[in-house]
């Protein structure tokens, strides 16, 4: 399959679509897809208000979308400095192991680079098989995100 | 010694300059401590601009700041339920080992039970021994923050 990676912001509709999809899967508690697709919107158009955002988009021979990446420019609360958050990165199944998930983080960090970023940062879940593709490609875990549910006695 | 939780709101200067001065002690890129001040200042003020935020204090008997504790309540952006985020829970060096922690930290929890949050969530870098204590007190690592430097060839 050939590919191409452009700039994403014509698709940012389609992309919202496979995010809310996948993101949906992720979720821990009991939502209606309707109420979780408003929520979804919300929070798009949130994180989309503040910050220097960028989307590059791979694309088939048809231009039928194949994945995204989606980051954004903002400020290390430890080590203020600029840096480049990588809020999204996503290829859909039947193009996935083409090498199109390297080629758009890639071009993000070539991205952040030119805009003066001095690292990119991610989040990953802690048993996402992600955290062994991003290792081999540079990354190291820096944080940890830690969590107690409320409703849980401890 | 003594102590005593209360409402925070009261010593903020005084936290700011006590989080201000732990928080240069982590910073691993060359900054003066001038400009580091004066970026610290800047993000406190971001932050404390969206959404709503709360500070509890731990004070001697003389009334003096031992420690605190600041947390903020958000949307979750996996799970899209309300949580409490902890930024930051400090307790000077004279005064570790006393339970304080603990006990702005059961404050946080309480009054975001009462706000209605499902869970509180808290950073914590990867080497840091914060990360067993969190854990003692029913704290679970749910995603990483993982980082490439863009200075570092890859």
């Amino acid at each position: 399959m050939e590919y191409t990676i452009v700039d994403g912001e014509r698709y940012l509709e389609e992309i919202k679509k496979l995010d809310r999809e996948i993101s949906y899967s992720f979720v821990r508690f009991s939502i209606p897809y309707e109420d979780f697709a408003k929520r979804h919107e919300e929070l798009f158009r949130e994180l989309l208000s503040h910050g220097e955002h960028k989307f590059f988009a791979a694309l088939d021979e048809k231009g039928k979308l194949l994945g995204h990446v989606w980051v954004c420019l903002t400020l290390d609360t430890v080590d203020y400095v600029k840096i480049a958050y990588i809020y999204d990165i996503e290829v859909i199944k039947k193009a996935r192991g083409l090498g199109i998930g390297s080629a758009l983080l890639r071009r993000a960090e070539a991205w952040a680079r030119e805009k003066g970023a001095k690292k990119v940062v991610l989040r990953v879940e802690v048993d996402n098989p992600a955290v062994k593709w991003y290792e081999e490609r540079g990354y190291q875990a820096r944080a940890l995100i830690m969590e107690k549910l409320l409703d849980v006695k401890n």
